[in-house]
């Protein structure tokens, strides 16, 4: 059975949130996979070095079985935008998993469909998650019932689309996606979670904002 | 001191290849980013889903501090492409590192520039990166004299990346890049190396190969 998989992007978007997982989904059997954005084109990411290019308008999509949010700073500046939050509500009565990476978690909230539920985010973005009445959880990747499932910030989009294509397409699939993208991560250092890294980091982060 | 990165993308790229390590080096003090294509314009991935879009073509590039290769099935299609081969040569002679990720070592070794020296490759190209005269080396990221550097499979760009990073800029720098883009990796399988795999799984793999 085809699995459909609607990714939205947005001038602002960070790439990496939406090819992570990209990787791993379009591997699927029979995965159909449709970038999408306010019209057809290319999308200039956060920092405007890379376009990712949208092949269908938003308009255009009717449904999906997972809908899949990436964040970035054009995600945070979405958080008002009425059409693309009534578009996500619309998809989502449609899908199986409706899932965010990073801080595509705030469009989730701001459309309304994390009140009362435990999410993750991008570190940086915590308070801003919990206004919409989501409860943060310090996981890599949080489940919900209704097939609401949010990771952490940018790379942590990679593991959650194992656990879809696990949940999809069973555990050797998920597991031969994981050799196909040679995904046994060995980081040279070990400052990927905030309560980790080193006040010197932080401040440096700080500096930058 | 600006770092000057140059992407060399083309139609069939694994899109992931080159985005991980993007994530990682745009985040450096005074980074510029170019995705270069043999025409400024976009490049349809392997999968066809997703087009990344070059913002310059490879004859108006003519230097790099880090070129990085990404791979994909246009890479293994290009490794008879002399005018490419010939342009990888020509800034391989400007940079301080010259780097791969995936099939992408295919290019830099048709280039002549790994014969002699130790380098990794996808899991599934290790005779052919050996045909020109690399020795295979079963490392997530193997780092030569001269600069060289070469990822294993898709994923394992993000691992180098970090550790151009704090060669580049020092560590605390590479460890900021990590938190920001939350590199805290959780596989919810161990089956992203080629000895870690199941049997089932490589059966898979290469029943749709």
């Amino acid at each position: 059975m085809p699995v459909r998989i609607v990714i939205p992007i947005f001038d602002g978007v960070t790439a990496l949130d939406a090819v992570g997982p990209y990787e791993v989904l379009r591997m699927l059997p029979e995965a159909e996979v449709v970038f999408a954005a306010e019209a057809a084109g290319p999308c200039a990411d956060g920092d405007g070095s890379l376009s990712l290019v949208a092949s269908a308008a938003l308009t255009d999509v009717a449904r999906a079985d997972v809908l899949l949010v990436p964040g970035g700073p054009g995600a945070r500046r979405r958080v008002t935008d009425e059409p693309l939050l009534a578009w996500i509500r619309r998809i989502h009565a449609t899908t199986r998993w409706t899932t965010s990476v990073c801080t595509g978690s705030l469009l989730l909230g701001a459309a309304g469909l994390l009140d009362g539920l435990e999410a993750t985010t991008h570190w940086s973005a915590v308070g801003q998650l919990e206004s919409y009445g989501a409860t943060y959880t310090a996981r890599r990747v949080v489940e919900q019932p209704g097939g609401v499932v949010t990771a952490a910030g940018v790379s942590s989009g990679i593991d959650m689309a194992l656990r879809l294509a696990e949940l999809i397409a069973g555990r050797t699939v998920a597991e031969a996606c994981q050799l196909a993208i040679e995904y046994d991560p060995q980081p040279p250092f070990d400052s990927g979670a905030y309560a980790k890294a080193s006040p010197e980091v932080k401040e440096y982060l700080a500096a930058r904002r």
